[in-house]
């Protein structure tokens, strides 16, 4: 009982607006020091920060990353199991961005490391700004039909890797030497980066390979990169029409009461035929 | 009361079809005015405007800037107080507009000013043509959500940007120097502008930055924008969905007009029921 | 009388499976003359295509003409007036196609002209195909959204390509020298041709310049031809949802078919609402 | 009857995961392997491929043909004709991949054909996934309409390298020497390569030649891939819609729900106006 109230006061304070402001700012900013530590790594000159505001912002940082891991500690004793704790992948997420928080970063021998942890840090934004998790959300469930999408892309650039390190291998090497820079290449082609001269040194040996890159921009970047829109789109519009349907704003609202009303409609009706049925027997015949 | 009556006159003057022609007119040609200046400064054999030109459309911008000024008056003393008439984000824009346009150019310190807020009044066409007003609502309706996909799209720039300037500073020190050099860098590589040249040069130290560069284009530019499109693509939809319900066209204004029928239907059967009940009780048993 | 017999006549030979599929042939292979002919002017030693087959396919392009000016005269004169025939714009377009292809092509010195001439008439495969008029449609009916969109972007065109030539005429006069040459630099950039370039040579004198080139990319690129895409996206979907409501297929479809019923029950109701009253007064008392 | 519970026990293992798992593993190593020799055929130092793992997977290849062969003549048996068996595009898909499967790649004058033979039997990857079914036909339904679209852009296309090659062909022979050339100039145009350079080189000589670009680039790249885009998001939409439609799921299948019980209601109400009418007539009048 206790624990509940405790994290129901955890939860109120990571919602209240200025703390989550506090938090906002002093993620942003260490991520804008570490950026200041690239120029200072280029150009000594600009390493204007005076020494006691990196200090300020590592206490600062200490104090978020104890916030995060109080918080995660929290969610998990009031959590059934760990398996139910373990099933939400956003608990997974923040249990992740907490535990790289807390390796320390000072060995000399994993600077680069180091470097790296820190900068994912910058993830704890994610973890605090709900608008954020609602959207990765509508991305993660348009990642199962983007994968096969992918798929379907990826035998595509094979085969045409395939005949491309076939056909232009001994044109140019460094572009069609094998069939993994062959794809490389096609990667580039449907990105329509420098296709044209790509073809043009094709064609020069090849006269009909036009067909091979038109044909291939056709259907990759004009086709299959339009389905990937379409899943993005039509994710969103679910997402949306999720969320009218529960509370009953827009056309998706609008049905859903519909729906809802002449479900009970259908119960009155039915009442009101029986009663007519009943009457109709006490009625005294003629 | 009379306050009231200029005001539907201003109105009226201001939605009537030819005066906003007059106005559009005006502005178009004093900003192809500003246009041709331009060439005045570069190729002075051009210049084949005559003075008188000039002067007439000097005047008639002064007319303009005069009823747009009366205007704005008028929808100020007209509105309750000034914290009501500040409500209305086109009301600031169009007094900014207004405001700009008063300012006198002529000091010779402040040309570069100047010119730049005589091109801004090209801005009033914004003011003054209606659809102009309904395409920015739509706009900036969207920016909420762009907002939080450009939020995500930044944490994820910023992290490919770090990892990139730890990577890949000694090999370019112009692309990579630093996390904001890295962050243009990554722009360009968004934009598909000329980012084969930049992965070939980091391959030839890192074989494996192939993996770096088609994740970035993979997140961002094939999922991330299409996330962009998705949402201005259905706020588009949203505000064509809100006027069919109103006007009552479209499958959108059809749900709208069956879920009031059905809720007339509801009470009518209601009364049916009470009808019959009372019936019922009123017919004598057998 | 007669006429509409003719008339029905000619219409149900236009939209004959055979005799449209040979028209479109006849089209179809007279262009690709016109294409080959294209090959004669640059390299003579192709011309393999015999005369015989030049002046066959003159002969049946002379017999579609004679066609389709038969047809809008019949056309033309079933109609009550001139005006009302002017006032399907796809009569007019047919008009121009039969009076483009009536123009003699023999005069010397009008070569160009003629081969403009014979050009333009592929668009008769739009006047045989009533598949491209429906697309077509759908493309005009989008055109007032589209041009609005234009306009808003021809004004942030404009703005940039003023403050564009103020601050950049002096770096690369060839790009920004005058307002047109900006606005032509801007369109390039919205293209992302070689927009970094560009940007680069313009950091290198007003370090702060990006922001200029990143804002208009994103506002143009990112947002703006979203909505276009947006616009046209919402064309094609109402174009369906219409053809739906009509046939009664797909959602809005079943959404007219539950108005129209809706509608009849409420009359039904209201109908046994009054049986109820009637009896309700009939019924003896107690 | 026997037959319909082999081809029953058939289907079964082929939906069976851990068996599509098996296939999908072969096939997808055996195109490694494929793509592991254009390694061997380049810098032969990497093959360090065992033979004896070469002879396994073409064994399992074999082995996977024959269960695909099998499979295919069950299908083929227990359809009712050859004609219904050939109506379905994947029966004809599925027996194409099987026969190109059996052809022996022996033969050392047909080394290329056998080449891409084994290529495309990656494509067996589609006969065994049924959601890169559901979206190949997603994709097919879209064709038609696709193709309408297609053909639009061919005549634009055609028009404008015609007239491309009547202005510009003195200025550059090789991007504008005929009208095919001119149609692939103008493709690399429309995915925005190098579109600027091949402008700035006719505006040189035809100041006016903007206008040619920048239209053909707003009506083909601004309008008709936006067309695309909304005929393949449209495609989905639908696919989309008659799923939920039949599952009662989303907006779509609640309207169908709501229909549906409109028309029992319908049904009932006219029942109960009938027992009301009949109960009238009943009633004694006073």
């Amino acid at each position: 009982m206790k624990l509940a109230q405790i994290q129901e006061k955890f939860i109120a304070l990571r919602n209240h607006g200025l703390f989550q402001g506090f938090i906002i700012a002093v993620i942003v900013t260490s991520a804008l020091l570490i950026g200041a530590q690239t120029y200072n790594d280029s150009n000594a000159e600009i390493s204007a920060i005076p020494l006691w505001f990196d200090t300020v912002i590592d206490i600062l940082n200490s104090f978020i990353t104890l916030f995060f891991l109080l918080e995660i500690i929290i969610r998990l004793i009031s959590s059934e199991s760990i398996t139910s704790f373990l099933k939400d992948p956003w608990n997974i997420f923040d249990s992740l961005i907490v535990i790289t928080s807390l390796i320390p970063l000072e060995g000399s021998e994993t600077v680069l490391l180091g470097r790296l942890l820190r900068i994912f840090r910058v993830l704890r934004l994610i973890s605090i700004i709900p608008e954020l998790r609602v959207l990765l959300n509508a991305f993660f469930t348009a990642i199962p039909r983007i994968g096969y999408v992918s798929l379907l892309m990826f035998i595509i650039f094979y085969i045409y890797a395939a005949v491309g390190s076939i056909f232009f291998a001994e044109i140019n090497q460094e572009l069609w030497g094998n069939i993994s820079i062959s794809m490389l290449t096609l990667f580039r082609i449907a990105t329509f980066e420098g296709w044209s001269e790509v073809m043009y040194e094709s064609m020069a040996v090849h006269p009909l390979s036009w067909i091979y890159y038109l044909s291939f921009i056709f259907i990759v970047a004009f086709v299959f990169l339009n389905m990937m829109i379409g899943i993005v789109v039509e994710s969103l519009y679910e997402e949306h029409e999720k969320e009218n349907r529960e509370t009953g704003k827009g056309e998706s609202g609008e049905v859903h009461w519909i729906k809802e009303h002449t479900a009970e409609m259908e119960l009155r009706l039915e009442r009101i035929e029986k009663l007519l049925e009943a009457q109709l027997k006490a009625t005294p015949k003629k």
